[in-house]
């Protein structure tokens, strides 16, 4: 299961390896975020993500939300480093200037900034496809950000909050099923709003030994802490935060499917070292942080899912990969 | 002609006026590119430009070529504030992993990012049509960046190098026209692989009271100016700087019109004080830049073009719009 994903793989082929890398440069391409020596108080923390329609959004989603989720996920990004939002550029393509669009996607854009308490400062307006390509720069204290490459044997594995409901609501609107009950709209909210963990993330940076935001599915997020750290993890599928509402809308199997391999929940995964798991929990309590424990790192490379038996299970599905 | 294109009303109609902006924040959004404070020693300025197939370049041109115009057009907005260039992300958009494709690509991406001493930090690859966004993050002492809105009434217009030839290689590359003479080549080159004008826009910088990169068009990116600083303005077309090979390839009027309003030209055109004017002539034949005086501001509003016998002329095409 850590074998990198074939869209991370491309990147990792073609856009690295082609120049030196200064001293500056902390955290380079290849993390949530980059991570910069800027001056002696702080460092830069960018990270640049994209959304683009029928790819990672429906046809039908809302402008107000698509403007939303591209700020989001990015925030999401800075999150996983434990940093702060401070900026950001938008690159804007879309296919022509109508007002009614704009205006519900401008209010959904400062909403999301508004919430995340970050600026617009630039980027660009013009014709194409629509494509909404956010660059979010935060701040971090020096030597605070943390990376995918920390985690080592017999750390915990975390997971916030809960998993699969973004997926859930995906699958659910890629099957028709409009007839819903009660907890439709928060699955809805979970795909359309997603609420980053910025809060939590500036908290568990002080614990945490590696960390990453789950937007591609826990397996292949996870994936990449393992790879990065040269470790491998056993997870035990019945811990995974599976919430009333998910499995009020799927089966347990396709629950469990979308927590591990679904993607788009914007929550973060975090390794732990045994001495600081007490720290953790405490931190947890203190400051309402729902925060599973869902397995270990070991030495053995690769992961491990363990069914409620405890005996290992195999997986075909790696999560969301763009180019599969 | 100071009407600003569609595409700036756009911006300022939707992505203004949303947010408090903060003291920090030298530059906001609306010139070419922002600049925040973040320390003592040195602003950041930020800046994103994206490259739509298509759109901003046609079907044929080379991944090399996409790679290196994307990083070149936003090196161009930094070299208009006189700043240095430090980080760059990339979001790459594109239909299929097509590996020839890519290795072009990222060959003529790092090429540039060599010969302009610029570092990839992050950004994503996913699936779409096909879209280059790239944001870059340079550096500039406090209180050194040229903004839009410094012109006053008596300085003169300057532009560098020399103008319209990128826009000539399109019209004859969409009017079919491949046999060509020896400046065809020459052509090309302006169009694919521009060099922005960086060294000279951290040297004139010091000169020059209002600066803007011509991307859009003398007149547009004049106009943007004009419009900010407040002020009108008189340009005598006989000093267009129009180079030999622009003139062997397309007739008087063309290169004229290519001139004044075909963009893509990633030069500088600045505006300077009069008594600065004697300063900027020694910076400019002590550092060999290329530099032409093609006009003054004027108190009356409106951008005036005089014709070889002084005479008032009239425009329609004001310049490239991308919603037109």
């Amino acid at each position: 299961m850590t074998t990198p994903s074939r869209e991370f793989r491309l990147i990792h082929d073609y856009f690295s390896g082609h120049q030196a890398c200064p001293r500056e440069l902390v955290v380079p391409i290849g993390d949530d975020a980059a991570v910069i020596d800027w001056d002696a108080s702080g460092q830069l923390v960018v990270c640049s993500d994209t959304l683009n329609q029928g790819i990672h959004f429906p046809d039908t989603t809302l402008p107000y939300d698509i403007a939303w989720k591209a700020l989001a996920v990015n925030i999401s990004d800075l999150a996983a480093m434990g940093a702060t939002p401070v900026y950001f550029t938008l690159s804007l393509s879309l296919p022509a200037a109508d007002a009614t669009w704009l205006s519900s996607f401008s209010e959904g854009l400062f909403a999301a900034a508004g919430e995340f308490n970050i600026i617009l400062v630039g980027g660009d307006t013009t014709r194409g496809p629509l494509s909404v390509a956010v660059t979010a720069i935060g701040s971090v204290a020096p030597a605070q950000a943390v990376r995918r490459c920390g985690a080592s044997v017999g750390d915990g594995i975390y997971v916030t909050g809960s998993l699969g409901e973004a997926a859930a609501a995906l699958a659910l609107l890629s099957r028709g099923e409009v007839a819903g009950n009660d907890h439709r709209p928060y699955l809805m909210q979970r795909l359309n709003r997603p609420l980053p963990r910025l809060a939590w993330g500036q908290l568990l940076a002080a614990h945490a030994s590696a960390m990453i935001d789950i937007s591609d599915g826990l397996c292949a997020d996870l994936g990449h802490i393992l790879q990065q750290s040269g470790v491998g993890a056993r997870v035990e599928i019945a811990r995974l935060p599976l919430s009333a509402s998910l499995n009020a809308c799927v089966d347990k199997a396709e629950a469990r499917s979308c927590a591990l391999t679904g993607g788009d929940d914007y929550e973060l995964c975090l390794t732990v070292a045994a001495e600081r798991e007490q720290a953790l929990a405490v931190t947890g309590r203190e400051n309402d942080i729902v925060l599973t424990r869902i397995g270990s790192i070991e030495s053995e490379p690769g992961l491990r899912l363990l069914d409620d038996q405890g005996a290992v299970i195999s997986m075909d599905r790696q999560g969301w990969d763009h180019f599969a």
